[in-house]
């Protein structure tokens, strides 16, 4: 599969921030939620929103590693980015970065996500609709 | 003072949303305060973060009323927008709202917040940089 | 309806505060949140996951009113504070507070709650569950 | 170096839950920076506040690994602990372990942290303050 790359800009919020001044980091973890559900919603007809609600399907994270390699102070411009690195039958992998204007990466995480049932809270195939626009959008790129 | 409207779209995003479905209700206070924080960049030349670091200012919500009149769900698109109500020596006043697509106000908020200095937490006359700001602002409107 | 008082001691910690140092104040919303969810425990038998997740049953927030008096910063002791001060027939009114160990006031909040259901976001009477643990509270006070 | 593990016990709040009802992800990493917090109150004499505000040393994480193996629900009474595993020059790592009353393991982190001067955000060899207290620590177990 050839992933393309979803990225968005993003300058950094003082409720990002802590009493050091720079992102608290579990800050990242929501930033890259809300970077998954703008990627979801741009690839899946149905969106992140009715993905969740109206079919009832899961996208918890069961594994995840990050790097931090240089703080990101409030009001500086980064761009956070995600790739498919890796799908498998229950399971795809993520690879997401914060990076700065000048290219410096700032925070990098691969991430694990199963897609389940939220009625069982277990692992599902992953779901057609997911999967073909995963397939698609590795077509197109 | 004749004030202008500053607004931004805003879709509800899954982070920021509780077991019930619905907007966690201290999420429309970051959510307005991202806000805040937009709108002084739009308006100060050494934007928010710059007023906060660099000056050493502060500006702290003294007082807020809030009324939430409709629920917000995940998925659901909204206009978060922004108008001075009032403006003080020491302090300013904003209106606040969460409204639909559709026009509908989901959530009001009046607003209270006093210019400080970060040094001594303590109240300053509005800075010139900021007021002017406002005053221009109004010019413009 | 002679209230008791529900009070609960809390160090303001890191997490909670913004990089002037002090509580990001839609915390203290959270932070309140967090009280009344172990005050609904310490009252109701089937606790207040129950109450959301078993009976179905929500307690949004339709008004508040809130005073920031004093900054908490980081490390400092201080008490959050929970009387109901109005009982109606679809909602409660109650008074938070906020206040460092020398008995100083940081943060007032008066909030109104709406009883409804889950399933259609909607205000119920009081359910008896509640209405009851409310009385008895009254009694022993 | 003989470790011993802190831990405290806590109920999953409304609050750190997502619509699907479950922990949302990047609240275990704030639960984990509240312990880590805690538990420097406990060894460290000037306290976490003290240690970041007066010292003005900071203690980022450079690294972390994440395992979430089953989820935790609204109301669930879970242990959290924190476990040092490795002590170098100018860092630390820590075992984190989010279980379960029935022992169950429901998240483990490995995250390793710098010790940092906060006016420069570089690290520094680990302050002999908390360097003691880690040395005292084990002795004692």
């Amino acid at each position: 599969m050839t992933s393309t790359t979803f990225s968005r800009p993003h300058r950094i919020r003082f409720s990002e921030c802590d009493p050091a001044g720079i992102v608290f980091y579990p800050q990242y973890f929501v930033l890259f939620n809300d970077l998954l559900e703008a990627w979801i919603d741009a690839i899946v007809p149905i969106g992140f929103a009715g993905y969740i609600t109206r079919r009832r399907f899961g996208l918890p994270t069961v594994r995840l590693e990050a790097d931090f390699k240089a703080v990101s102070r409030m009001g500086d411009d980064v761009v956070l980015s995600l790739e498919v690195v890796r799908l498998g039958g229950k399971s795809l992998s993520l690879s997401l970065r914060c990076t700065g204007v000048d290219g410096d990466v700032r925070m990098a995480v691969t991430q694990t996500l199963v897609t389940t049932s939220l009625d069982t809270h277990r692992a599902i195939p992953i779901p057609d609709e997911l999967r073909d626009a995963l397939t698609t959008q590795s077509l197109n790129a």
